[in-house]
C-alpha cells in the first residue's frame, strides 16, 4: 500500500495516479492526547492495526488527481532522522578529490563517522520545496537517498532481525550546504529534508537489498546508483543505531547518497526516482 | 518561578525544598490533540499564559518534599535539541592537547563548526540518571553546560532580541563518548543529554551573560567556569541559529562546556550546579 501526506494534513491511499482521502478512518482510529505526547508518531506505530481498515476505506473514499494536491512529509512527526553519510565508495572519493565538497576537511568511511543527526524542522514534503538560503555563492547540494520509518521500538537487534522494524520506504533527499561546519547543522537547515511522494509499506517494498535510485535536475541526470553498493546495508544501518538509541515508531533513517551530488540552484527542478516507491518532483525556490 | 516536571508526568511548582503539584491546571488549561501533534513543547509555548494560574494555584496544591520525587526533564517534547561545540577558550585547548578527547580529529572554534543536534531520545531528567553504553574501556565524559528552551518561534532574530525568546534556563549535561564518530551520534546515546533540575523562568533567571557553574564528581570539582568566558555568547548563538533553522517553543539549546571535561563511570555520582538555577544530582549507572 503507498500512504500520502497532503494538503491541510490530509491522509491519502495513492491508487495509480489518484489519492483516496482516508483521512476521517485515521481520525476515528487515533486517540487525541494530552500533553505531554508519546515521542514519535502515532500513526506510524498504529499502521499495522490500521492498514485493513485503510485499505478497505480507499475503495470507496472520495478521490482526487495526485497532481492536484500538495504533498507533505508522509511522516509527520518523526522522533529523530537518522542519516548515513559517506555510505557508497564512489561518493567517498568524489568527496575527496573535490574541493567544493570536502572544504579541507578530512573524508574518510562510514565506520569512522558512523550516524548522524538532521533537524526535525528541517524536513517538507516534495510540494513544500527547498529553499536556497544562501545568496553568497556559497554550494548547495541535492543527494538522493532511499529512506525508511521505523514501524515498532528497537533496542540491541540484530541484522538478522532489522528490516522487520521497518514500517515503509520513501525517497529521502538530504539537501547540503558545503562548508566546514558540523554535518548536522550543515543538513539542517529549514526545507533540507525533503521525504516522500509517499510512504510505500515494507510488504509491498520487499527487499531493500538492490534498488536503483536516480535524480535528475533540470532533465540532467545526476545520480544514479544501486543500493547494493551501500558500504553499511540498509538492516546494518538499523541494527547498528538500535545498539546506540532506542528507535522509534515515527524515526526515519536516510541510508546515504551515492555519487554525483552537485549544486542546485532557486529555479531548478529535482526529478528524483526510486525504484517500487516512484517518482518525485521537487521545486527549488 | 521554578517549574518542574516529576514522577508519572507532573507538573510541579518548586518552592524551597518543596514542589506544589499544579498538574490539574496544566491539563484543564492545554487541549488534547489529534494527531498529527503541532511541533514543539506544547506547555512551554503557553507558558506566558498559564504562568499566573500556576503560581496562583501553587499556593494552595498539595506538596511534596523535592527528595521525595523523580525529577524528569523539564522540557518533555523538545522540537530539536541544539548544542555549541567547542565554546570556551580553554576546553578548545585541553581538547587540542588530549588524545583522549580529540581521537586524532581536528580541534577548532565554534565559529568553524557552528552548532549540532542531540537526539531527542537521549533526554532524560535529573532522576533518570545516565547509563554507561561501553563495557571495552571506552571514555565517556561529563559536560556541563548552560541550558535554555525557547519560548516563541524565532526566525532571523537579531542578537540584541535573540534573550527575549527564551522561556527559561536549566541545566545541561551534554553526555559524551569520545571517538572518531559523529557528534551528533556520540553525544546522542540514550540518556546522554540530562536537563534539569527544573526551569527558571527567563525573568526570575535575569541576563545569563555572567553566571558560574560547576560539576562535581564523587565530591570531587571537574569543572568549574562562568559563561562569561563563552567565545559565542547565549544571545549569538541563538541569532546565528534561528538565521539557520526556525527555532519552536520546545527547542532546547545547550550553550557549550568549559574546560575539565573527564571520565564518569558506573556508580559515579555527579552534583552539577549552576547560579541562580540550583543543584542537580545526577547518578551513573
Amino acid at each position: 500500500m503507498r500512504i500520502c501526506r497532503f494538503d491541510n494534513d490530509r491522509v491519502g491511499v495513492v491508487v495509480g495516479d489518484r489519492v483516496a482521502d482516508v483521512t476521517e478512518v485515521v481520525s476515528e482510529a487515533l486517540p487525541s492526547q494530552q500533553w505531554p505526547f508519546s515521542r514519535g508518531d502515532a500513526f506510524i506505530a498504529a499502521l499495522p492495526e490500521l492498514r485493513q481498515r485503510l485499505e478497505a476505506a480507499a475503495a470507496d473514499a472520495p478521490s482526487r488527481p495526485l497532481a492536484e494536491v500538495r504533498l507533505l512529509s508522509p511522516v509527520a512527526n518523526p522522533g529523530k532522522i537518522i542519516a548515513a553519510p559517506v555510505n557508497y565508495m564512489k561518493h567517498v572519493e568524489e568527496s575527496r578529490e573535490d574541493a567544493g565538497i570536502n572544504f579541507g576537511t578530512e573524508i574518510s568511511l562510514i565506520d569512522r563517522y558512523a550516524l548522524f543527526l538532521k533537524a526535525n524542522s528541517s524536513m517538507v514534503g516534495a510540494g513544500e520545496g527547498v529553499e536556497i538560503h544562501h545568496d553568497d555563492g556559497r554550494r548547495t547540494d541535492h543527494e538522493v537517498e532511499l529512506a525508511l520509518v521505523i514501524g515498532k521500538t528497537a533496542r540491541n537487534v540484530s541484522e538478522q532481525d532489522a528490516l522487520d522494524y521497518i514500517a515503509g520506504y520513501f525517497i529521502g533527499l538530504d539537501i547540503t550546504i558545503r562548508g566546514t561546519e558540523d554535518r548536522s547543522y550543515r543538513k539542517s537547515l529549514d526545507t533540507f529534508t525533503v521525504l516522500g511522494p509517499w510512504l510505500v509499506t515494507a510488504d509491498e517494498f520487499g527487499s531493500p537489498e538492490s534498488v536503483e535510485l536516480d535524480i535528475k535536475v533540470n532533465d540532467e541526470t545526476r545520480q544514479n546508483a544501486n543500493t547494493r553498493d551501500l558500504i553499511w546495508s540498509v538492516a546494518k544501518i538499523i541494527s547498528f543505531a538500535s545498539h546506540s538509541y532506542t528507535l522509534e515508531p515515527g524515526d526515519v533513517i536516510l541510508t546515504g547518497t551515492p555519487e554525483g551530488v552537485a549544486p542546485i540552484q532557486r529555479g531548478d527542478r529535482m526529478d528524483a526516482w526510486i525504484e517500487r516507491i516512484g517518482a518525485m518532483r521537487v521545486m527549488v525556490r
